[in-house]
């Protein structure tokens, strides 16, 4: 978990580590690349047209989640409604990517793959918001 | 207006562009550049003790601009709830940057160009979420 | 032409504007958008079979563009080489691009706006790249 | 390791996981996590005026890493020159960020982490470019 030991060294957070969104923000940024390389690797099958729903809500989620994996490990100021935001859009696409991808687990590995990360970075950015509120 | 022309010929768009929107992925990029460019002017000053805040907010809102640019250009299938909660969430970011961003905008010009910018950006959003309801 | 306006008061730049380097971080932006439309709109045809190197580079033309977008508009300190390094990836990403946007001009009006777009950019990149040896 | 499990199921790939490459997407993406922490946490430190060079490096290298684990995780079709370049482009942002966050490893335990970030980074990319070759 690399987001933990560097978050932990801030000026500004020592001895004062929120776990939940440390963890949201690792697992945002597992997702991002789970979905970057599912719309991709959806765009490889040969059923490429039944996936096109598919490739659009991974494209969204994969560039919701980086955003989210960004402002989640900023601690500087503060910002915090924004984080909250950030997290709110993050467990909408990932809810939404997630539901897609296990229609398509069953013949593709790649979406099977994919939609544990987003049920993860969903719970894990759902516990975050709860934790700050 | 580089969205417009290329999102008219989007094979799901044809004939249906939702002027709003268009004007706020417009914006949203216009608005991630000039945030990016003002978080680091604001590095560069000599008082840059005082700016602290400012920076980090430049620096999510840049991040938040890109998104929602981004993930409001995409028109294939659908994905309504990721775009309008995107469009929120770049309401917030740019008015809270734009807020900050008016308190140094007599001593910094930079300020003032990026606050004016966050002011477009936070109202072409809002009008392009009221197109969505 | 929004780069230029803010990075010219730049407390860095001040009266030492690089002619060249605004123009790239403009198209860069552009095309970003440019190609991540195109993406979406290939995906949407009903051809996307013959579609697919498209889509790909067109989503990796996106993603360097708004790299080299966001490196090229700093100007605290200094970190020339990875500009330049940047808009090398940037001239090749935009040029492979383009080629392939080409080839489906005349069947997609998409393609054919994505295409000019890369030129444009790639164009720039390279006069950018020359300025700064 | 996150890239290895979902990228070995890409239609195109089965069975031929260039190990060096999925290694440098890894590094990329904790390394942009790591540079996204660290420019921040350099900005919340009293010593901020003597870390200016060290943000705008860390900013840059956190983009640039970004851009790589994107570019290097794509497989359909093909865009090789690309992703050589973007290797090419992490491997100098990595190395100049790292040669810089090691000058105040001493002082800030966040440079120290991120610097040893952009070691792995480096080292990674550059085993990754060698089989690309």
């Amino acid at each position: 978990m690399p987001a933990r030991e560097i978050i932990s060294t801030h000026p500004d957070v020592r001895g004062n580590v929120n776990e939940a969104l440390i963890r949201s923000i690792d697992e945002a940024y597992a997702c991002s690349l789970s979905c970057t390389v599912c719309a991709d690797a959806c765009l490889a099958e040969e059923m490429v047209e039944r996936l096109k729903q598919c490739i659009r809500l991974c494209a969204d989620c994969a560039d919701v989640c980086a955003l989210t994996g960004r402002v989640a490990s900023r601690r500087t100021g503060s910002n915090e409604e924004v984080i909250r935001q950030a997290l709110q859009a993050c467990i909408t696409a990932c809810r939404l990517c997630g539901d897609e991808c296990e229609k398509h687990a069953q013949m593709h590995e790649h979406c099977r793959i994919c939609a544990e990360s987003c049920r993860r970075c969903e719970q894990a950015c759902q516990a975050a918001l709860q934790s700050m509120q």
